[in-house]
């Protein structure tokens, strides 16, 4: 007689799930978002570019003629490794970030989160440790939990990566038996402390991680959006061997199309093909060979400049504002992407505030969200892609009155309220994927 | 002093892969595919549909539209779970499989590679079983391997499954003490034996899962495309909460926008959902927008009568090219999809014939890539899609050639000869990816 295990009442296939699934977990945080994303809420907390300037004309000519001229190649699948038309644009646009590659070392993906999720599959074991900044990418910390990774995190300053104390926390982790696999860090307006890793550090990280024989995945998805600036030479320019460079069109074009992409060494980069073909066959060839077109048919790096002064505008709004309404905050000042970093006043937890914050109508994301460890409750990430200039001035004046608020709340009972409903956070709070 | 391992001369990084990226091996048949892709020879390997009739211009002018008029959405970020429209799509197009789900119940996917790839990924610890039919689909056993699951094959006839031989399997795992987790099945037009599911089985298959608790992941790429009748009704549309099941807009349009889906139970469904996001943010909204408008501008169930007829063609062509020129080889009948599955007479083996059979200018798939465990060498699969009728018939006598030598071979030296430099198959062949 077989009786086997019939799961739970609600759910009958509980008991089937593999370990690392039953880490999934909805965030308490997610209900909020869809909140937030009502019109009357100034939504600071999204990561979604502003993509108003476009081409939109141009782009509708280069599908159309795309699918009329190339229709069946176009809509049939492709190499798994990526088209070559793309990939060779893809080694120009690099040029900018002073990486010299060939076409061969590039392995397309669907938006650069499958690079990072496959470069993650191919070299992590359950417990084996990630490096990272603290604080981090949400979506990374995601994808390093679904393969039971264990993050460590490494300090930064207005600099970056700290050199010395990513040293001190290799040989602590080494001294300690445990196996570092990567690197995993964003040099360029980092996401979400708004800082870039400066150019006399880039030589010393490679040189510290190239000590501990600790391979680095740099991720660059706002490289070419420095407000005043072309982009520092990438760390993959220093250490071709020694880093899996991570890029995507979703910043410097729009993330509609998802395309991304890897440069990795060798052997490394033969495995991402045989990852992206296990996962999804192959990338879209119409999404390629539209995204081919523009970079070849557009002056694309007019784009990049008109999305530059456009962030720029955004950040000044945000950054005039934050001195205006919130004095007793400080943040930090970003030269380009779209985050700023905010430490909040003594007692005032970032997440217990938010529920709070979005009933005032305006959203951020807790800075809790961007630690493996529990951390970051004392911050909050900012975002001014996406909202106009007035509409940035708007929420933080919105936020300054949540904030006061909070503290005089702290004054009269000495502690803030939790939040409604709230339950203690477990590690990463996971926001509606717009929101990264 | 700190020593790291410093990997190997031609890899620095090779002491640092995950366990499951040492199973990820490029095939050696890989080099071979190159070959077979050349115009002079005659492929009937690949999977790749046939194109040709599509409405290119109105699904130019549709992308041409949706850029035009909602370009700042078509290239935004979307939901990781896909957008509502296209969710509202596909229940639609889900009802010709006698299915009755909410939208709320389907995930959309990079095509549904990756429905597979995520539902693998939550239920699957290393050493898990799944339960695959004999043979079975080479791309799903590349994922199963990824995730390092013990896949046990269990026997077809021309009915498909056999579910007393089915239901003896289950038995004996459960008494060794294996934890099976799910039943892979492609019930129509089996890629790659050519078969389906009967109706009266239907319902067995079902009773046998339910009885030892089995979820069962029912794939049905190909379930449209039965050249003489419409669908029988899917598993999913017996067992709502035993079943999931893989969608996909490939075959029955186009496979360039990469866009599949599940139909999930609830549960199953929320962590689908996460896995979404944390391998890929959300799938291209440029891509859901464009099919659900070619599904709700255009008369797509005529296209998928036009495919069926064009593939019902070259059936025939197949078939009665191979009684001609092959009578001393048996095959399975398809009524729909792809693919025929050819018995070799005895004493070839598929594999080592390959090389030979491409200098001869024509390609096949050896069986063995559809086996976990190695079986499979005295079978081919042969498609139909791609090639016109005349090219096909010209392929299967070009290979009855090649057949006629090796048993000539056989009848003069007792042996065939073993492939140019071949070397014994380890597990799953993995042709390119244009070929699953």
């Amino acid at each position: 007689m077989i009786i086997p295990s019939r799961g739970t009442r609600l759910d009958p296939w509980f008991d089937s799930y593999a370990t690392r699934a039953h880490g999934m977990r909805s965030s308490e945080i997610r209900a909020l978002f869809a909140v937030a994303s009502r019109p009357e809420v100034v939504s600071l907390a999204g990561g979604m570019p502003n993509l108003s300037s476009l081409p939109m004309d141009h782009i509708a000519d280069i599908s159309a003629r795309l699918l009329k001229e190339r229709g069946t190649r176009a809509l049939q699948y492709g190499s798994g490794r990526g088209e070559v038309e793309m990939r060779e644009a893809i080694v120009e646009v690099m040029r900018y970030d002073a990486i010299h590659q060939h076409a061969d070392d590039v392995v397309v993906t669907t938006g650069s989160q499958q690079a990072l999720d496959l470069v993650t599959q191919i070299f992590i074991d359950p417990g084996d440790v990630i490096v990272a900044e603290a604080p981090s990418y949400v979506g990374a910390l995601g994808v390093f939990r679904n393969y039971e990774a264990e993050v460590v995190h490494t300090p930064m300053d207005d600099e970056g990566l700290i050199p010395a104390a990513l040293d001190e926390t290799l040989t602590r982790l080494y001294q300690i038996g445990k196996k570092v696999k990567f690197l995993y860090t964003i040099p360029n307006y980092h996401n979400p402390a708004g800082v870039s890793l400066s150019l006399a550090r880039r030589q010393e990280i490679i040189d510290v991680c190239d000590k501990h024989h600790v391979l680095i995945v740099e991720d660059n998805p706002y490289g070419l959006l420095g407000f005043d600036s072309d982009p520092l030479p990438a760390l993959k320019s220093l250490s071709p061997d020694g880093v899996v460079y991570l890029g995507s069109f979703s910043k410097m074009f729009g993330p509609g199309y998802r395309i991304g992409w890897a440069a990795a060494p060798h052997a490394i980069r033969e495995k991402l093909v045989l990852a992206v073909e296990s996962a999804i066959l192959c990338p879209s060839q119409l999404a390629q060979l539209s995204v081919t077109e523009y970079l070849e048919t557009w002056d694309w790096y007019s784009q990049v400049k008109r999305y530059r002064e456009e962030y720029r505008e955004r950040s000044e709004a945000m950054l005039s504002s934050l001195e205006k309404y919130l004095p007793q905050c400080q943040w930090t000042k970003p030269t380009g992407g779209f985050y700023t970093w905010v430490t909040l006043p003594a007692g005032i937890d970032a997440k217990a505030m938010l529920p709070r914050a979005v009933t005032k109508r305006v959203a951020y994301v807790s800075g809790t969200a961007f630690y493996a460890d529990g951390k970051g409750s004392d911050h909050m990430r900012l975002s001014f892609c996406y909202p106009t200039p007035d509409t940035i001035r708007e929420g933080v004046k919105r936020l300054a009155g949540v904030i006061k608020a909070e503290l005089e709340m702290i004054e009269l009972f000495g502690t803030q309220l939790p939040a409604d409903g709230d339950t203690p956070s477990r590690g990463v709070d996971r926001p509606h994927p717009d929101q990264v």
